[in-house]
């Protein structure tokens, strides 16, 4: 396996991007470092050098977490996003790994790979962490306005993820909605529940809630991009207030700082399942590559993470997985002649 | 001030609801406990009576919360819910309030005491908690599918309720969306968006991410009911999720015991904002009653403290502000002869 890695995307990058490499290059894939080459160069002198399995493949250019999709793709025709896009496209890399600008990677992995054949609309599937297995939810953002055959594309390839990433025969699919009860929902939801419930590739299971979601008690959940994307800003922004005024009170007194010591050891075991460094960020499904997103933030650990997550990925052939699954003839979905 | 109690509302009313009536009457308003006499009356003896300025009103039927609303509203004509809603219509009660079925409370509210004049579409309005103030969050649920004009006048409904009740001169108003840049959002928000920028009697302030609402950055935030129910339901369940762990942690074993018991005092501080007994419930705007709707599992405290928050807002006269509003000839907005 080949990844290429964009390591001059995310806030620390590309020191790093490097770091995250060298590290998930213990696992034996190779990795190919894209970016400016005198900059890496630099960064890897630092490190005493790169291992064996880890190149550098130049690319002069560098897309901001602040330029507008459209831009990135017009002005920056070499950059080591679209360049890393191309390696996929042109074979010599089978995946793409990027911590960097979310709505640039989904606009030049469109251009650069294409559309996947039958694919109406894309998805970027977020990995919602939980304790045995992550919640895999789409579209977190890429097709703010869905209809009820976008959303059933997306049970179809959720479904193919679930099962290549972790495992899951049949896994479970629901759609987010505002109660349990089939009359909830909005006139999309209720269109898209009849379809799913009369595709036998499925196993659709109804409407889930927010707490259904987080407490992982369905393996997809489909959504519009405007609704899953809210739902990730709004329970990353709740877990965020919570731990920081955890945080404070830990800080407050000799008392609480004493307790805060004594409590941590079991807390971070309790949330360790919340932490990036161990949770894969998205992945852009439909179109023709194994692409992965990471958060900005993203630590070298978490970076290594991501990476050997899409080794195992292109490993286990997901994109022959997702096109099986658009394919099947028993599927309401695309057929393809 | 008279309030109008559905006591048979709420999970464990009627004595939840009784003690909560109790609680409040020291304040001094007279609180009507609408429910069945001779039930009420039971639990009354057990408190070894009423203080003068609570008074039990009849009404025999009790709407459970998995009615529907239009069966509550048909079948259900003497239900203490409905009961409340009548002695407002009719004067008898300046506001009402209850912990029951949200969707029948919309319901009956609706029919009972009928719709502003000029409104499309009613609201309900939540109240996010926060350090300083809550913020004003509408539609959290009442109208799913919202058209830029129902959101605007969410804006203006929400402008006059944030100065009523917070006494906020000129509240900062924001649209909740998937970014803060103008290209960000929906249709229906940039067309939202437009026409709050042309209100002159609105402080516009542009999108807001679910981070900003969290932290407070906007007095007033407006939805679609979809959206808004969907941030309160995840924001839930998420600060559920993380205190969920932070308990299990606390009790893994005798050390993380003791620190939590160290660190309790400086935690229930910074969390108490987050603590539903002192933070109230929703608000039924656009109908012609001033009415609360606060969670099922309310404690007697936080009953009480719904019970003020209520007396408060009808001595503020917030319908008249809410139609002052609307009515307001430089707002954009519903103009009535």
């Amino acid at each position: 396996m080949r990844i290429a890695l964009d390591a001059m995307g995310g806030d620390d990058a590309p020191r790093s991007t490097v770091q995250g490499a060298v590290e998930a290059a213990q696992a034996g894939f190779h990795i190919l470092l894209v970016g400016d080459e005198a900059v890496l160069r630099e960064e890897v002198s630092l490190l005493g050098g790169l291992p064996p399995n880890v190149h550098i493949h130049h690319a002069p250019d560098v897309v901001e977490m602040e330029d507008a999709p459209s831009r990135s793709l017009r002005r920056k025709k070499d950059s080591s996003l679209r360049v890393a896009f191309e390696l996929a496209s042109g074979g010599q890399a089978d995946a793409v790994v990027t911590m960097g600008n979310t709505g640039a990677a989904l606009a030049i992995g469109m251009f650069v790979a294409g559309r996947m054949e039958g694919i109406l609309r894309p998805a970027i599937a977020g990995l919602i962490p939980h304790e045995e297995r992550p919640v895999v939810l789409l579209d977190v953002g890429a097709t703010v306005d869905c209809k009820p055959e976008h959303l059933h594309q997306f049970a179809v390839m959720g479904t193919a993820l679930s099962r290549t990433a972790f495992g899951i025969e049949n896994p479970e699919v629901a759609i987010l909605a505002n109660g349990t009860e089939q009359e909830k929902g909005t006139e999309v939801t209720r269109e898209t529940a009849a379809r799913l419930s009369e595709d036998p590739t499925l196993s659709f299971v109804g409407y889930i809630e927010p707490d259904g979601l987080i407490e992982g008690r369905s393996s997809v959940v489909v959504t519009d991009g405007w609704t899953g994307n809210l739902f990730i800003k709004t329970a990353e922004a709740a877990v965020a207030h919570v731990t920081k005024a955890l945080g404070d009170a830990a800080r407050a007194n000799v008392l609480a700082k004493t307790g805060a010591l004594l409590l941590k050891p079991s807390l971070s075991k309790n949330l360790s399942h919340l932490d990036g460094s161990v949770a894969a960020g998205g992945l852009l499904l439909g179109i023709e590559a194994c692409a992965l997103i990471g958060h900005g933030g993203s630590e070298p650990p978490a970076i290594a993470n991501t990476l050997c997550f899409a080794a195992r990925l292109a490993e286990a052939r997901l994109l022959d997985a997702l096109r099986l699954g658009l394919n099947d003839p028993s599927s309401g979905t695309v057929q393809l002649p």
